[in-house]
């Protein structure tokens, strides 16, 4: 996973050159926040699902990145202040905090903007019908049906706007909207660029629905019992603002069974493919045994 | 002019449908904007360029409510508190004052996402390599190195950020990115859509350019001359807050004359086309006789 991170971010790095122009200060905000690290699960992911079908490296690491632009850009416009209002992210000053919040807007829809760009460029498959897939495949997992969506439904659910049924089977559906789509999206990247099989497709994407699933809940269990040092970023938020997540519904030990259930559930789609999947098999295991 | 902007409200009306789940919200706030009206502008110079080459009307209308989508997301995110912090638009309420702040920002951030969904989609065009170009295209005039690029120059003028040489070059080419790029997008999806020569592509780019710039100079006299009502929106805003415009630069009637003389050379560049071209023509009459 390190190697595909420092990959990644040389690729980013590529993709996001600061220009000696006037508009440069947004353009460092966007490589301020995609260039700050991370787990890079996402495009670890996609390269690695992308690997199953023999897509060339190259062209892997390019969606990759932009799957990661898209990612940053959701997590930069969320620690706003009219959002989730955060001060820290990946251990260091969120983008709105190190630059200013109308950069922060701007960096963020710069990113989201260059992802589409990088994906409909050549550079990320020869097919263009390929690209174009890409493209609507993963602008239906960022926008106002897949992440926006589960943005929507999350601040709702935060400030009580309407009336929220906070039943497991719908804050697993938001969470299936807000952070499951991209993650389903880098699971399926690799099949779409390797025009694989209808049945490898439909593996990976069961594949990667149970562990977006496992990851959040995973995610909800660290914010329970993470540190600052750990996480990079405050931890504990969800809880002190009352929120209904995982933990609350189902307890410590219930939302950990259940992350491990949908980890073994995961690696159990993998089952078609041999021992070149172990990758993600493994990914599956890490998911919810982190610690950050 | 009236017409397609009833037919881009139908279409955008068509690709933004209202689902009956709880995320329903984001993409309310997504049609109130869109479908809020204004002048459509763009739709009509991509739909009348498209039609010079021939290209279907459906297949235009549907690239043009997705430009359309995007100038609707930076008018939304432009609104914000932390950018303009404006109360008006179009005659109404700004996104975030119908909604909240939040929901404005996930509103911009899923009607850009939208619009390239929709370009990246067969009914854009059957040719998967013109949609591509298509993506590409929009995504550059929209991005860091265009639309937003602009914006950030922008503020950074207002806010007094960075040293910025405020003369009619440095506004000329703030102008060209911030608003210039996505109207000399409207002008080039015609000919990338009808496959045209490259000679009637750098027709209708040179006249798409010289329109750009002429428009946002009528807007800056008109920011000065206008009011409210005609407006839509909260005028003399610039002039309050002491900033360089081509008004302040070239005086009232030195601008309306540099307008009407880019005017002059937009329709120059359409000499290539006879009088299938006069619509265009029109237009850059329109553009700065228009009193809102």
């Amino acid at each position: 996973m390190a190697e595909t991170s420092a990959a990644v971010g040389e690729r980013l790095s590529e993709l996001l050159p600061a220009p000696d122009t006037a508009e440069r200060r947004v353009i460092e905000a966007m490589r301020y926040s995609a260039l700050a690290g991370g787990k890079r699960l996402r495009p670890f992911l996609l390269t690695r699902s992308a690997a199953l079908f023999h897509v060339s490296p190259r062209a892997a690491l390019t969606v990759a990145a932009a799957l990661e632009m898209i990612h940053t850009y959701s997590l930069v416009h969320d620690d706003l202040p009219a959002m989730d209002d955060d001060d820290l992210r990946r251990g260091r000053p969120t983008c709105h905090r190190q630059f200013d919040e109308a950069t922060a807007i701007l960096a963020g829809d710069g990113l989201l903007t260059r992802a589409f760009e990088v994906v409909a460029d050549p550079a990320s498959h020869t097919d263009p019908s390929v690209r174009c897939e890409l493209v609507r495949e993963l602008a239906e997992a960022a926008g106002a049906r897949g992440m926006v969506g589960g943005q929507m439904i999350d601040l709702m659910v935060e400030r009580g706007i309407g009336a929220q049924p906070q039943d497991v089977a719908a804050i697993t559906r938001m969470h299936q909207l807000k952070t499951g789509r991209l993650i389903l999206f880098a699971c399926i990247a690799g099949p779409i660029m390797g025009k694989a099989s209808p049945k490898m497709r439909a593996s990976l994407h069961a594949y990667g629905r149970d562990l977006g699933l496992a990851f959040q809940i995973a995610d909800d269990v660290l914010d329970e019992t993470g540190s600052a040092q750990d996480l990079g970023k405050t931890p504990g938020k969800d809880a002190a603002h009352g929120k209904t997540t995982f933990v609350t519904l189902l307890g410590l030990d219930g939302a950990r069974d259940r992350a491990r259930l949908l980890s073994d559930q995961a690696v159990g789609h993998l089952e078609v493919f041999g021992p070149e999947a172990d990758m993600l098999r493994a990914v599956a295991r890490y998911v919810v045994e982190r610690d950050r």
